[in-house]
């Protein structure tokens, strides 16, 4: 329960029949600061939202309902946790109401329009407000994120390992051979959303490994364009996804050769020191191995770095739950620079362990 | 491999893209006395089978077939992997050609047409043929079944609460209260099939524990049927199944009140008796807490009698691997069978555990 | 966060290793009016409690303790995550310090010392303090609890099938035949605790089902004493618990024989009534069918009652987490009514899905 | 059944009550040349084995035996499925009878006796059995493990890692650097065998992911000094190990760098050629991307090999059975090539899907 006596964020979400959709009901039904405006889903509508997913039973009392009925428009803040180019059909009108909006899907990550419609199939018809948006990874871009109207929050992957290698590439100085940076990436099932698909059928994907995307993913440009962006030029990056036999979690171990000049650095303190005084990257004490499920259900991303053998090679290992600090936390994290409040509020649930 | 110079049965599969489909595949292709002649899927003609299934990969190199190129009418014997409504429409034209007919469907299960109908939405079109079908479960009708010329091939749930039911209905006295039996029934998710849906996805059905059609389940009325043919009168049933996070697997455990004149009987006797000789049903020695890994991917099913503190109660407790003797084994049972062969070739996989 | 300037309860914890211990931790480190005071573990002492759980990083700076260090005689309630036997020990020391005790083991469950010797081997210690000790379902016995200077915190399945039968023996009429009662119950892994038992290795209780303790379990003759309490009569029940390959969460199918008298019972009124006002309990529509999931990581527990076929057989379906109101949070449910709390407090947590 | 007339290998199993142990006896059991003599635990000594392994009821009656009652030199071939050290201790007295040693532990893996005692904690006690020891890996040393009597059976982890690379290093031109290797693999739980230890909990384990022996595996020398015999010279090799919540299964992403010279080759059709006539390796078509499951329970191994937007950085994909492949699988295929059977004998079992 919140103490203020300032008026609560109206907040709507555009969408909200998936996985990154109740994600952000479960958070936002507890943060202090928020009330829940509207949740709309056109082929939903009309249903209580409890009825579909029975958790928020005594938490939420919405019913989906269409867009008309919404009205959108009187939100202060509107989250689309839809399929990649809704938002950027909507954005436009909301903003001219003056509604922040927060998009999950891609369509405000990549400043390459280019680039978005070859991996999206679809050309962007917003770039006047692609132009203003803002990329959601706080911890990199905290004080624009405070400014902006509309943010893309990041993908799953990238969060993981945009963040596992900035220490390395805002260092001031070169510590890696950036043009050889291998990225194996391992997520839960969830972020497959809820989508009836043959591959996420539990007999399909339980007691089962395996690896997809390896011509080509769409969190590739994704990654690349921040990279250059952090690294002030391209950085070469493989990036291998693999599918897990688990609900949520996502893993990333990134492999990084340091250059003969930089084998003297302690990259444990550069972690540690990157990310002092973060609420939610948890550079752990040296030799660490992190667990996806030391942040099941929180906004909580670790990381632990490790020198096998104290060799040339630099292995980061990153876990976070993917649809918090990968997607709806991280979209609350975002709402809270946004409008003023403290980053960390509604966000500090202790991870479920076991 | 076998040693017969007996020319190989020809096979057919119609519909092999589930999961009933490829563990026939899996059993058919090692089995010693078959050929497989052709598999049909109209949506998937001339993709290789193995594409779908990789652990047919150098097994079977079969492709999927239109109907039209399979030439059917030369098998010997054609399964339908269907859904319910295919068999009843092909049946005859196959054994108008000399070919058995074994279906995995419901098609040939219940001999009462009126609640055919009722439970699976449509009328049944071929009564005739039903009327010469012999429901498929070999150890309470194995004569009837090897002269068989169409087998209705049980449901996953009913073989289990069945055989765990037989020997106190059949032991020539009454022994249980038939007016309430109870089979609370937990299956594996791979009994849901290899379709799309939400409700088995991974992300929906691991890590959670639920009921399902506790109004009313399309296997009561198959189980009523056969147990009023062998109890010779009307038994009270109540079934509830269960989603258990496994890929495969059934466990049954039936609730039964003893009656007090039979209270002195000797049930593990009863049990040991009744299924003496019988290849694949293993009744356990007293006190054995089944489980289901211990029959996965084997034909076997494994029963373990109990009597709690000595009281008028009797537990059940049934385990099968429910693609298997649930299914695609019991089918190839059934046809080994029908051909004379020995009940066991070729099913005598030893189960896989861990 | 806490508004109020009450000075916080005081809470130790002893013995936290466990996955009770570990559950107490997120909860009370997020309930505003607590303050952990101390958790020991012999074995463990001078360990980081989020070295062992890494969940809690940042959330909880304590370490382990010997009981020697913890001064626990200045808290004002200790909770015990210990293996039985060891509350019944502590306990009149704690008393005489004026401390609370909330044992999470048997030690105060049964009234009857003889049945506790039977079932846990060993004679109990402190019957003086036993008599005073209060059986911890707050809904069944609110009141009394708030007076409680120690509460035996109830087991995880007699919590599901006790607030499952509940409404049907307090009618204040015979509704079903007590003689008969059947709880077909089914635990998550973590029942089984944190101790490395081959049983509970992954290996072997993972893709499959099985039952345990039909012979007899420790919980029988707990939900025995507390049904004839309830009913004022003893009641027979066949109790058969089974183990489901998830981490969390309990499911209960209760099987009852409806009088021929109550059969025009309205028994969704008749739930509905009983818990009507109950924060925790949630009674849901007609023809709902729970999952255990829709209460991960929560305190609430929900009941669905079903008549199949309008028959004289009464199904009861109830789902909770066993770590939480199975365990962990039914005892700060306690220890809120103890202390004169709202009972909700720091217990509101929304169910994590998927 | 087999169809030949000649007498049958006698084999023994020592120390078969974990996992490897289980499975030799499910290969064995059904393996038509091989007669199952004695299996051998202290500690159960007694017990018949379908106790412990219900799977195996009806297929194997032998009981455990102690050594001394085993007579294991009456056998043809001994397994041993023990800790490390013991096949060490025991090796000479059975060479003396003229049996056969596989060794499904570590005792004679290692040439280097310095690396075996500083991984393994102990000195190596028979360095003369060692010396004419043959590391069990028939896709690169068929003919020395046909002549071989002792062979020290692979480790899972190495056994995918090495396939996974031989035909790049065996090419017989440089192809790749080999300074910066880089595995990064993944197994199912089982790897960690049967042993009671909290890490391998299922409550542990299950919907989680994390990396292990970052900073040192026991397999990595295994791995190079096997690299170093097929390279010609020490390989540069970063290895991280993670642990996958399933039972079986292994999945390496081995990634490359391609030097320059040598970036015009065909890399499919030289795995495809390396592999030609290989039963138990299958070279996947360009794009494909396998699954552990399309392996489980069997002996294949299979492997895609990609190169991501035909750049310079190889990624070799390889899946295994972990039990099969890994270990008892193998052995199996050691055992038939030292007795001259055809080397898939008893092991063409159909991989298990789903």
């Amino acid at each position: 329960m919140s103490t203020h006596t300032t008026t609560p964020i109206k907040a709507g979400i555009v969408g909200g029949t998936g996985y990154t959709g109740v994600e952000l009901l479960r958070l936002l039904s507890q943060h202090p600061d928020v009330q829940l405006h509207a949740i709309t889903s056109r082929k939903e509508s009309g249903m209580p939202v409890a009825d579909m997913y029975p958790n928020l039973r005594g938490h939420v009392d919405l019913c989906f309902q269409t867009p008309e009925e919404a009205a959108l428009d009187q939100c202060d803040v509107v989250f689309f946790a839809t399929p990649h180019g809704v938002a950027m059909e909507q954005a436009r009108g909301l903003l001219d109401h003056d509604v922040r909006v927060i998009d999950l899907a891609a369509d405000f990550r990549l400043q390459d329009v280019e680039t978005f419609a070859q991996w999206y199939k679809m050309p962007h018809s917003s770039p006047d407000v692609l132009k203003e948006a803002v990329y959601g990874l706080p911890e990199l871009d905290r004080d624009r994120i405070r400014q902006a109207r509309v943010v893309g929050n990041p993908g799953c992957y990238p969060t993981t390992v945009l963040l596992g290698l900035a220490p390395v590439l805002q260092a001031g100085r070169p510590l890696i051979d950036t043009t050889h940076v291998i990225a194996d990436s391992k997520s839960g099932v969830s972020g497959a959303g809820r989508k009836a698909a043959v591959g996420s059928l539990f007999s399909e994907a339980a007691d089962n490994f395996s690896a997809y995307g390896v011509a080509g993913h769409r969190h590739h440009p994704e990654i690349s364009e921040c990279l250059a962006r952090i690294a002030g030029a391209p950085v070469g990056l493989t990036f291998v996804p693999h599918l897990v036999p688990m609900i949520r979690g996502m893993f990333s171990t990134l492999y990084l050769r340091i250059l003969p000049d930089a084998l003297d650095t302690d990259f444990q303190a550069l972690y540690e020191q990157r990310y002092a005084g973060e609420a939610f990257v948890d550079v752990m004490p040296a030799g660490s191995l992190p667990q996806t499920r030391s942040v099941r259900a929180s906004n909580m991303l670790r990381i632990a770095v490790h020198r096998p053998a104290g060799g040339d090679t630099l292995v980061v290992l990153v876990v976070q739950d993917n649809l918090v600090k990968g997607a709806a936390g991280q979209a609350v994290q975002n709402m809270n620079l946004m409008f003023g409040l403290p980053e960390t509020t509604g966000l500090q649930h202790v991870a479920v362990l076991p």
